[in-house]
C-alpha cells in the first residue's frame, strides 16, 4: 500500500521517470495557510541543496538531485493559499526523465536494489530509474510532511532531525571531509540520523499496539535504505544494568521520552541507521570484472551517503505520524 | 488501540489483576485443527517454564510467572477442536490476583513504568500490577501468535527467535551464569533477541508504506521493554562501506532477506533489544535512601532479564504480522 | 469481518449454541459509569420481554427468547463499575443450548437461511441454530450499543426507534392483533422500523464517502433480515417534484436531517424494512408436502414478526455508528 | 474521508471549479491493459451524452454537462497502457470553470444543497459550484469504477444499472416524454435506479458486519441525491407474508442474490432512489417571490432528473465495492 495514516491520511503516487510523483493529503483541517517557502526549503534539503547543519551545499549528493528544482503544483484542497478541509492533491513533474538511460535495466536486476523483488512480485515493473522504488518518491513525502510540520507547529510541537554519525565518525565537523573521501574512493557509506521531537504533551500514543514508538518505527522503516530504528537507550542500552539506567541523571536520553507507549512530556529522541547505497563505482567495477556488468548500477550520479538527504525525509515521516495520531 | 492487523485481526483485552486477560482472533480460515499443546508450550516459554535454548527452567524469571499455569478457555470460533472461520475468542483467567499487594500503588508512580503516563492520559487506571500495561497482557499475544504460527507452518514458513546477547555477553553458554549473577546483585540487565523466518517466498510485503520491515518493526516495538529494531546489517552496518557490503559473501546477514520492502526468498533476520526492567532491588533501595519509597517497585518477584521471556513474544508477534500480510 | 468502527471499535464473537456470545468494545473513554440497568432493559427489549411501545410482553416472540434471561459478565475494562479506557470485553453465556435439536441440520440447508452460503464459503459451519448467523449474535450488539447510547446521552444525543409498520398496517394500536393473527395462521410478516436521532449538532458526518447516511445504512443493512434503508423522503419521495419537496413545510421529514452527508442540526430520521422470517409453519408444511422436509425449519419457536425485536438492535447499531464517528 | 475500500482503495480529490478533479486507485493488479474507450463511454453516460437505454442524447441533462468533454490524464501507475501494480493517479481538468458565476454564493446557502452544513463544519468552503459537494466529483468515481469494472469482467462478473422509475412512471418507453414535461414545467423529479450484478460466485461478502449488502448500501448512499437503498424484496416486501415469500417462484427478485450477507450465486439485484434536484426554476421563483433570492439556485443549467446520470455512478460504485471485497 502507498497509504499512511488513519486521521491524516497520506497517499503517495508516481514513478521516478513517469509524468510526475505526487500525493494526496486527507485530513488537513480547513483554514490553515500553507507556507510554500517552508515546503521548498524541505525539498531543497531532501535534494541536497541545503543542509540542516554545516555541510556545504551539494556534497555527497548526486548531480541530478542538485540540478532538478522540484516545483509543487497544487491540484485541489487549497484556495487562495488556504486549506479547504478537503483532500490536498499535489504533483511534482519529473523534468529530468531520460528513460533511454535505463533501457539496459529492462532485463537486468541491479545488486542492492529492489529490481528483482518487484519483478517477481508484480511480473512487470517500470524499470526506469527504479520506477516506484526510486528514492525520488520521497519528494512527495517531504511535501506532505512539511504540511504536517506546519500543523504541528501551531501546537508548538517541533521536529528536528540531524546526521549524528557517518561511518565510524561521530564528530559533525568531520562529516564533510569523511564523505568527500568516500566519494573520491568511488565508494559509499552508511549514516545515523537522530530526530528530536519537542513540545509533545504527556499522553500522545496508545498502549499495547498503537504505541508511539511503534508508529515511529513503522514510518522510519519505510524510508529507503533504513535498516534500524531505536529510541532512548536503544541498542547501546543492552550493556546498561537496571540500577545504572533508572538512577541515571540523563533520564531523557534513556527513556526517549516515551513510557508504556505514551509520550511522557520530555523530548522524544529516536535514531535511524541508513545503509550505504549500492550505487557506487567500486562495487560496479568489481562486478564488471566478474563479467556480469548488468548487475551493476550506473555510477557517478548517486549519493556517497544517502543518510545526508534522509534527514529531511525522517522529519517528514515523523511529522506525518505525529499529526496522524495527534490530530485532534 | 488494542487491535493489530487487517486480515488476521487480533484484539487483546484484560487487566493484569482483573478477571482475565484474553483476545479475539478474526480471520483464521475455517477447518484448521488447533494444536493446544503447541500453545501451551509457547505459554510455558513466555512464563519462563521452558526455554528455547540451554537455560535451566525458571532462571531469570519471577516466582509468580513460574507458579501460575496459564490455562486457555476457548469461548467461540472452535468446534470439536476445529476452527469455524468465525472469530476465535479466548481467555486466561487471572489466578494469582492479589490486589491488596498493590494498594500502595494507587497514589504512586513507579520509576521506569507507565503508571504516570497512563494516569495522565486516562485520569484513571487499574493500579493493580500495572493493569493493562502489565507484561501479563503478552500471554494473550502468545496464544494468538501460536495459532498464527500453526497457519504459517501449513505454508512451510517457520519462525524461530532466540536470545543472542545478555548485557555484553554474546556466548549463549554463559547466559545462565551471567543472569544469575545479576539477580544476586539485586539488579537487572538488557538483552537482544534475534528472530529468523525461513520458508517465506519471494514477494511478501508491499513497497512504500507496507514494507515487510515496517510491519515487523511496528509489532516488535509494541512489546514491553523493546527499545530498538533492526534487520540485516542493522546499526552495526553503519561502519560498512558500500563496496564491502554488496560484495560480501554473507548476503543474507546483510540484506536481512528483504529488498525494497519485499521478501527476497532468503531467510528474514531481525533483532530487537530489550531494556533491563526497573523492578530491581538496587534501584528500589537507592530510591528508598532518598526517602521516596513510593517510586520504587516491589522486589524479588521480577525478572532479572526480561529478554529471556520476550523470546516467545517476539515469535508470536512475528507470526501475527506474517499471517496478517500473507494470509491469502 | 466481525468488527465495526474506527474510533469506537466493536468486535462481536460467539456461536448461538457454543459457550457464549460476546464482544469487545474499544475506544470507550475512561471514567464513565456503566448503567447496567439500561443494558438489561435493552436486552429485554431485544429478547421480546419488553417493548418500546404498546405491545404486551412476549407477543410475536419465540418462547426461547422469553425464557432465556441474558446475563452479562464483564471480563475487562471496567473496575468498580467505572470504565478504565481499556478494552471492555463481555460475554453472555448460552444457557438454552440444546445442540441435539439441531442434529438434522448437519446435512440440510433451511430455506431463507444462510446455511448454504456459510457452508459453501467456509466448508464447515456450526449448524446448531444457525451458529454465527443466528440472531442471537445481536445480543452482543445490544450490550455494546447500550454502552454507546450512554456515551451519547452525555452529549445530549438521544436515539429512539419504533415499529411504524407491520405488513400493510401502519396504526400501532393494531399491531398486536395483526401479529397475533399472523402467528395463528402459522405465518410470519415483515415490518418497518423508524429511528429518530435528536440532539445531534450540525456537522456530524463527512462529505463524499463517510457520509452520515452511508455509515447508518452500512450498520442497518448488517442486521439480520433487513432488506432496505432510507432516510428523509426515502423511496416514497420518488413521486415528489422538486418544487413540492423544497417548498414543503415539513423540511425534516424530507431532508432526514442530513445535507451533503453532514447532519444539519434537525432530527435525523431513517427507516429500515425487515422481511418476514422463513421460520414459519406454513412454509414448513408446504415444503413437507413436497417431500423435502430437510429444507424446512423448526416451527413454533420463532418470531411471527422479527421487526418487533429488531427495534432494540436498530437503536444499538445507530448508537455504535454515531459514537464511532462523533467520539471526539 | 474521501477514501473508499481496503484492498482496492480509491481516493477522490478535487473541487468542482478548482484546477481539476481526480483520484488515486491503489490495489489494481499489475499487467492489466486499461481500455480507455470504456472509460470514455462511462464518462459520457455520466455526462448525459449517452444512455444505457432508449433516452435520446442529452435529455434531462444540463448544458454544461453536455458541453464539457471530460478528458482523463494519467499521472502514474500505467506504462504503455498497462498497469504497473502501483497507484494509478489521474485527473480531469475543469475546463468550464467560471468562478465569477458563483460570486453571489459566497454569502448564501442554497436550499437543498450542502452549502450551509459545509460552512458550519469547516468554517470555510469553496463556494464555486458547490466545490467539493458538486456532482462533478462523481466523474472521478466513474473513471475509477470503470477500471474496477474491467477487472471484474476478467472474472466474468458484470454490472448493469438502469433507470426503472421516474416519478410515478415505471414504463421506460415513457421516461423521455415524462422528463421533458418536467423540464418544461421548470421543475425536477426523482427516480429509481436498479442494478443487477451477474456472474458473482457463491461466497462473496462476509457475515455480521461486512455483509455484501452493507458495503453496497454504504457506497450507494454516498452518491449525491440518493435517499434510499434496498435489495431483493426491499420495502415492497413489507406486505409479503413469509409463506408467500419463501414459496415464491421468483426467488432472486426476493432474495436479491444474497443470504446471510454472502452472495448465493444468483444475480444480485438492488435499487437506489434519487431525489429531485433543488436546482429548478419553480423552486427558485417561489423563493424569489418571498424576497429571499439568495437561497435559490441558478436555473437552466441543471438536470430535470438526476437519476438519469446517476446510472453510471451506481455502476461505478458497485464495481469499486465488488473489486474491493473480491480482489483476491
Amino acid at each position: 500500500m502507498n497509504i499512511l495514516g488513519q486521521n491524516l491520511v497520506f497517499t503517495s503516487f508516481g514513478e521516478s521517470h513517469g509524468t510526475a510523483v505526487g500525493g494526496v493529503l486527507e485530513g488537513v483541517p480547513a483554514g490553515v495557510r500553507i507556507d510554500v517557502d517552508l515546503i521548498r526549503e524541505a525539498l531543497n534539503r531532501r535534494a541536497g541543496r541545503a543542509y540542516p547543519q554545516s555541510l556545504p551545499k551539494g556534497r555527497g549528493v548526486s548531480p541530478r538531485a542538485q540540478r532538478e528544482k522540484d516545483e509543487v503544483e497544487w491540484l485541489s484542497g487549497v484556495m487562495d493559499g488556504m486549506t479547504l478541509g478537503t483532500p490536498i492533491a499535489f504533483i511534482i513533474r519529473n523534468k529530468d526523465a531520460r528513460p533511454e538511460d535505463y533501457e539496459w535495466l529492462k532485463h537486468s536486476y541491479r545488486i542492492g536494489h529492489a529490481d528483482r523483488t518487484y519483478q517477481e512480485k508484480y511480473g512487470i515493473r517500470d524499470h526506469r530509474g527504479g520506477g516506484r522504488a526510486s528514492a525520488r518518491e520521497t519528494a512527495s513525502r517531504v511535501v506532505a510532511g512539511s504540511v504536517a510540520q506546519q500543523l504541528l507547529k501551531e501546537k508548538n510541537i517541533y521536529i528536528r532531525a540531524e546526521l549524528v554519525q557517518v561511518g565510524c565518525e561521530t564528530n559533525p565537523a568531520h562529516f564533510e571531509e569523511y564523505i568527500s573521501n568516500i566519494r573520491q574512493e568511488g565508494d559509499s557509506i552508511g549514516g545515523i540520523v537522530e530526530c528530536v521531537i519537542t513540545g509533545l504533551p504527556v499522553g500522545v500514543g496508545e498502549p499495547i499496539f498503537d504505541k508511539l514508538q511503534s508508529h515511529l518505527a513503522y514510518a522510519m522503516m519505510s524510508i529507503n535504505g533504513c535498516k534500524g530504528f531505536e529510541y532512548g537507550s536503544g541498542f547501546e542500552g543492552v550493556n546498561l544494568k537496571g540500577s545504572e539506567m533508572y538512577l541515571s541523571d540523563n533520564h531523557t536520553l534513556i527513556s526517549g521520552g516515551i513510557a508504556g507507549g505514551i509520550s511522557d512530556g520530555t523530548p522524544v529522541v529516536f535514531r535511524c541507521v541508513f545503509k550505504p547505497t549500492a550505487s557506487n563505482r567500486k562495487t560496479f567495477e568489481a562486478i564488471r570484472q566478474e563479467g556480469d556488468e548488468a548487475k551493476g548500477t550506473s555510477i557517478g550520479r548517486h549519493d556517497a551517503c544517502i543518510a545526508v538527504r534522509a534527514v529531511a525525509v525522517v522529519e517528514a515521516m515523523a511529522a506525518l505520524v505525529l499529526q496522524d495520531i495527534f490530530s485532534v
